[in-house]
């Protein structure tokens, strides 16, 4: 398999507001046709930093694509530090001068001459044309003379422009389908498996005996807030030889950690519940409290939800628990709005206005205030009702407001689900 | 002024879904105690290359920080990688498995073997305590010794875990502290100003004659999803002298921009609207049909929002909005659920029923079904109550599903915002 490293170039990437965002396009697209992305470097206006990564990268990887640094000004250095890192010479093209000559005059300007520093290119590099900028691209493929004498391969090295609306088109056109016909045959796929109600070690444990016997799909295991995600990415000679090897590893893991595994190709918990709900015609409601409208707003990111989620209602002060949820005052008083009691009222009180099939509820302490010794910060009550029964939950989760409002929620929804597994033959 | 890098580590960094923003995190803090990040690597679990990134990195930069993999499973190599690239031994400490196993047992569970590995460490690293998590970061002196022997100082080696709640926390406590002594009298501070209702060309053709005659502080003006942010960034020798050289610009754009900024500080909008309704002493509520709770999230995502947030209903359902919200059903046959009179009508009946000062609604079409010609995806109509008025607003919005119902959010509170600071002698 070919590998690949992704070099970001421009200071404006290592401050703390901005991102290399055109790396993930470009794994995208160059995973699809089976080469892995092993690095990617974010490096400043800096020659010696540069030249040194660029020099690192066509030793270890097959292809090495950068993106920016090709502007026309002082700071953009890519085109000098690349020739220096690939030992090539720079050349004076007199043809891309004349052409970004022309397209000035077409845009009614002349052309500055700083910009004449963007018709040198590597030499030997095949051009890549640049419809929507001034910075043409560079391909070259590096030991392509040894590569022919002998039965070794050369290395390619992509020189993009920074800008997504340049180096997208540029890929897609003029890299993508060299590459792939030096990839060969690889397909690569990926599938995600999302656990609930277990731990990272746990799952590992559980799971290791199945995994350590293949080296393809490989296998990852991350924590994610509050679920655990398993990652399995195969290749194939075809995509049906990929895909087939992704499912013997994943149905063997799935018999394993049995109902553990909520999701068996990437869906959240908010797209499970709502394919539930939307299979069994089934309808729900919500009321929440220290959550503050977070569940409704997952369920309802999910395209379609109007069909099965009627109501809800963020009943954050008692006196909105009591006048829209039917709660009764003496409930809050005896046992606090952080109760269990209290919590089933809240779910009952919406199901019975809203006459939903399923009604969940959620009071708790989100923090940081509001704690005490009894009832410390990330104690939640999730409140259930349907028409043969009114439940509740009681759990102390970690984190700090916000983590526990996403806890508190991702809970609610894992609780709503098993209630519906429970009740409904649609698994 | 000393120089960093940062290093990423996990496969999952390298796939198309995942990108790494605890650098984002650290740049900022780093930045602020007067260090400057020249370089960041995303590298999988791939010990090769993992340990020529940390081995170059300590050659090349004075402080190197890595985040993840420090996990108990067996693709988690920073530890076993770290020690060879550091050129140290790993050391196992039974205080700190007598530890974990302890942790464990109070989360009520066995310690499983494999998290044995989180017992190593480099040998002289200094342990960064983890309450939140089970993996210790660690910070390493290398050439400690040579260093004292000589005038040549020592470089930092930090490894912390990889969940930002976890690496947080450490890299505050233990890692700044030793860092910013190093670094000596450099200060850098930076500020955020936010703007409403104002596009990025304009705001910057209005702030240039302000910004163009400072080099320090520098000033980055950049589009955030619905709102144009302006960052401010001085160093100075002190921290008040970085300050005042902020405050001097940030004047001037306030004053060339007048009311359109709202947030002075970095605030989110939600924020400035619980600061003018506690200011005021008044209450809110609402009632949301396509934000589908977002913007209850939103106001209730600030801690002490109990105190004027009353209650928010989603009303996602027609008979939900004719139910809770008292909308005449002729006025959604007569006008569609998405209209003006309908997110009037959604505004009045809320605070008709909690009685509270304000209230405000949204009803659009969030996409990317139920779009038509007359009614587009991304139509919305925000509505408005108080005791003297009831409004709404109509505007189209550009964007995927999730944009749009941000941009709505955005919308209604920003329409709020100017509503309370025309109704109130907050300002």
């Amino acid at each position: 398999m070919l590998t690949a490293e992704i070099i970001a170039i421009g200071s404006e990437l290592l401050t703390p507001d901005k991102t290399d965002t055109n790396s993930l396009w470009l794994t995208e697209k160059l995973n699809e046709i089976g080469i892995e992305v092993k690095l990617k470097t974010v490096v400043g206006d800096d020659a010696a930093r540069l030249e040194e990564t660029i020099r690192d990268a066509l030793k270890r990887s097959d292809v090495v694509v950068s993106t920016g640094g090709l502007g026309p000004t002082e700071d953009d250095l890519t085109r000098v530090v690349s020739a220096r890192a690939a030992v090539r010479e720079l050349i004076y093209r007199e043809d891309l001068e004349a052409d970004l000559r022309e397209r000035f005059r077409r845009w009614g300007r002349e052309m500055p001459e700083i910009n004449k520093r963007q018709a040198y290119i590597l030499e030997g590099a095949e051009v890549l044309p640049n419809p929507n900028g001034s910075a043409v691209g560079m391909l070259l493929e590096t030991g392509a003379a040894a590569a022919a004498a002998s039965a070794e391969q050369g290395k390619f090295h992509v020189i993009l422009p920074g800008p997504p609306r340049e180096l997208k088109p540029m890929f897609e056109k003029y890299v993508l389908p060299k590459l792939a016909a030096r990839a060969g045959d690889v397909f690569v796929r990926r599938r995600i498996l999302r656990v609930a109600g277990m731990g990272e070690s746990a799952v590992d444990e559980k799971i290791a005996p199945v995994y350590r016997k293949y080296a393809n799909p490989q296998t990852t295991i991350l924590f994610n807030r509050s679920e655990i995600e398993i990652h399995l990415t195969a290749q194939g000679k075809t995509e049906a030889e990929a895909n087939a090897l992704i499912e013997e590893v994943a149905a063997q893991i799935i018999e394993v950690l049995g109902v553990a595994v909520f999701a068996t190709n990437g869906e959240k918990m908010e797209e499970i519940v709502g394919r539930l709900l939307t299979a069994s015609g089934k309808t729900l409601s919500l009321a929440e409290s220290c959550t503050g409208g977070l569940i409704a707003q997952r369920l309802t990111e999910i395209s379609g939800s109007s069909k099965y989620f009627i109501e809800g209602v963020v009943a954050y002060a008692n006196e909105a628990k009591i006048r829209s949820l039917n709660v009764a005052p003496e409930i809050i008083e005896k046992h606090g709005a952080v109760s269990a009691p209290v919590a089933e009222a809240m779910a009952a009180g919406i199901r019975a206005r809203t006459q939903t099939d399923y009604a969940v509820s959620v009071t708790g302490i989100a923090g940081p205030t509001g704690g005490s010794e009894e009832k410390p910060v990330g104690l939640v009550f999730i409140g259930y009702a349907d028409a043969n029964e009114t439940r509740s939950l009681k759990i102390i989760l970690p984190g700090d407001r916000e983590l526990v409002r996403w806890r508190d929620s991702q809970t609610a929804l894992e609780y709503l689900w098993r209630k519906i597994l429970k009740t409904t033959d649609s698994i």
